[in-house]
C-alpha cells in the first residue's frame, strides 16, 4: 500500500506535444535515462499512421533500440488500431495502450469515429493479442472536453468497465484539458469505485491551471497507487499553446516521497534525463522541482 | 463558510525577491490593478530600515500614493519593529503585519534576535497601536527551516497563541521554504486546531516544489478560509534562486471558484495585474492559470 506505480509518458504524450523536432536518437537518450532512474513503466512512443503525429514518425527505430530495456520496464506504446499493433508487435512490443474517450466530439475530432466505435477498434486489437501482451487502456475527457464541456463521471465509470471486461490491466483516466478540481477527482472516483478496484485505475492529469498534484494527492487518498506523469513536465497543452501539459513526474515524485510513498525512482537521475530532453525541446522544463533542485545544485 | 479571504502579497513578499529593481510608479500601478481586480487584502510594502531590502526602500512613495484605497481594501504593511511602526502610523498606515518564526537560527539570521526577543519587539508593537489599527501576525518555518530542517508543530502552535493573546487578528502560517506535502499541513493545523479557531489562522504557502495548491486544498478542508498569494507567482526562493515563490494567486482563486468557493476576486483584471508586473520584472509569471489564460487569449 505504500508502494505508487508511476508511468512515464514523457516520450510520448510528452513529446507528441512539442513543436521541436527531436532526433531519435535524443529520444533513445531521453528513454535510457528515464529507465535507469529506476522509472517502471515507461511510453516509449506511437504506433499511429505515420504522417498523424510527425514527432513520432521514428517509431520503429526508437523502439528497436531500446526494446532490450523490456527485461526491466515496461515500455508500453499507444496502438489506435489493428494495424498499429501489427506494427508494434513486429517491433518486438510486450505491453501496449488503447485509447478512448468519454466524449463523443473528442473521440470524433481525433480518432475520426464515435465511442462505439473507438471502442469496437479496441476489440478488435484484443483479439490479436494473446497473454504475452500487456494492454493498458486510456479514457480520455474524464472531467471536461474542450468541446462538450462536463462529462458524467458514470461515462467513464461504464468505458472503464468494458476496457476491463476486454482484458485491460489498468484503466488510465485522462483529465485532458487540466480543468479539473481535487472535488472533480472525487466525484469521478466515487462513481468509478463502486464497480472497479482501486487497483486496476490510473490517474493521469495535466497540469495547466496548476492543481495535478493536488488532484494527483486525491486521488491518492481514494486509494489510487498508479499515476502517469512527465519527466520535467515536458508538453503542452494542445487546447491552450504555451500552457503546462502533464504533471511534471519530479513533482509527483517528490510528494510521493515525501508524503511517505516509495517509487523506485531516484529524483537525481530523473532531473538529469529531463536536463536532457530540456535542451532537445529547447524550452525551460516547468517542473518546480526540477527547477529546484537544478537552483541548489547551482548555489 | 464558501467565503475565502485571499491576501495578495505580490507588492511586498513577491516582489523582495525580485532581482529586477521596479519604480515607485510601477509598483503603485500594481497596487492599483491588484484592488481593481476585488482583492481586499493587499500588502502593499514593508516598512524595515531602508537599506536592509533595497526593493521596498520606496515604502513611504508607495505607501502615499495607494493610501486612499484603504477606504475599500486593507493595506497591511510590514513592520519590524516600534520605529518602522511609527513610520508606517506617519504614512496613514491602518493595517500592519508583524512576523516572527519557529525556528531560532532563522529568526536569528532574519531580523539578529532569539525568538523570544522577536516577540518582545511584537509586544512593543501592540504597545503603540490603538484599537483602529488592524495587526497580522507572520510566523516563518512553519514546517521546515532552511538551517534546522523539521520544526514541532507544537512551537508553531505556542508562538501563534502568545501572537493572538497580544492582539493579533490573525496569523498566517509561513511554510517559508516550500518543501511540505498535504501530511505536514495537516500535521501541523491538527496541533494548532486543539487551541485556535480556523478562522483565527491564514496559510501562506510557496510552491517551490509544487505542492503549494495541494496545500491550500489540504488547510482549506481542515477548516481554514484565509490564504496568502502572490499575483502571477511573483517573488521567488531565497533559499534556491531561480525556483518558484509564493503560490500564484490566479492558481489559488481558480482552484477556488471551481470548488464552489467565492473570493470576489475578477481573475481576468487579476491577469492584468499580473502582465503588468511581468513586464516590470523582467521574466514570466509562472502562474499555470496565468498562462493557460494568456495562451487561450492568443488562440
Amino acid at each position: 500500500m505504500n508502494s505508487v506505480r508511476i508511468c512515464e509518458v514523457g516520450p510520448r504524450d510528452g513529446l507528441q506535444n512539442e513543436k521541436a523536432t527531436i532526433s531519435a536518437e535524443n529520444k533513445i537518450k531521453f528513454i535510457e535515462l528515464l529507465a535507469a532512474s529506476g522509472v517502471k513503466e515507461l511510453e516509449a512512443t506511437s504506433f499511429v499512421r505515420p504522417g498523424v503525429i510527425p514527432q513520432l514518425s521514428d517509431a520503429e527505430e526508437v523502439f528497436a533500440a531500446v526494446a532490450h530495456l523490456q527485461s526491466r520496464v515496461n515500455l508500453p506504446v499507444l496502438v489506435p488500431n489493428v494495424k498499429g499493433l501489427q506494427r508494434a508487435l513486429d517491433a518486438g512490443v510486450k505491453s501496449v495502450a488503447v485509447f478512448t474517450a468519454t466524449s463523443e466530439s473528442f473521440t470524433k475530432k481525433n480518432t475520426n469515429a464515435t465511442v462505439e466505435e473507438s471502442l469496437d477498434r479496441i476489440r478488435a486489437i484484443m483479439q490479436e493479442v494473446d497473454d504475452s501482451v500487456r494492454v493498458r487502456g486510456y479514457i480520455s475527457t474524464v472531467v471536461d472536453c474542450p468541446y462538450e464541456g462536463a462529462q458524467k463521471p458514470e461515462k467513464a465509470a461504464e468505458i472503464a468497465k468494458q476496457l476491463l471486461d476486454m482484458g485491460c490491466f489498468e484503466i488510465s483516466l485522462g483529465e485532458t484539458i487540466g480543468t479539473a478540481v481535487p472535488d472533480d477527482v472525487r466525484r469521478l472516483l466515487e462513481a468509478l469505485l463502486q464497480s472497479i478496484p482501486a487497483n486496476r485505475l490510473a490517474g493521469h492529469f495535466h497540469d495547466t491551471r496548476g492543481t495535478a498534484l493536488a488532484n494527483v494527492m486525491a486521488a491518492l487518498e481514494m486509494g489510487l497507487r498508479s499515476f502517469d506523469s512527465s519527466a520535467g513536465g515536458m508538453g503542452g497543452c494542445p487546447y491552450a499553446p504555451g500552457a503546462a501539459g502533464n504533471v511534471a513526474t519530479e513533482d509527483v515524485v517528490y510528494a510521493l516521497h515525501r508524503s511517505g510513498y516509495e517509487t523506485g525512482i531516484d529524483l537525481q537521475i530523473l532531473c538529469d534525463a529531463t536536463a536532457h530532453i530540456e535542451q532537445c525541446v529547447g524550452r525551460p522544463s516547468t517542473s518546480r522541482v526540477y527547477q529546484a533542485m537544478k537552483a541548489s545544485a547551482s548555489v
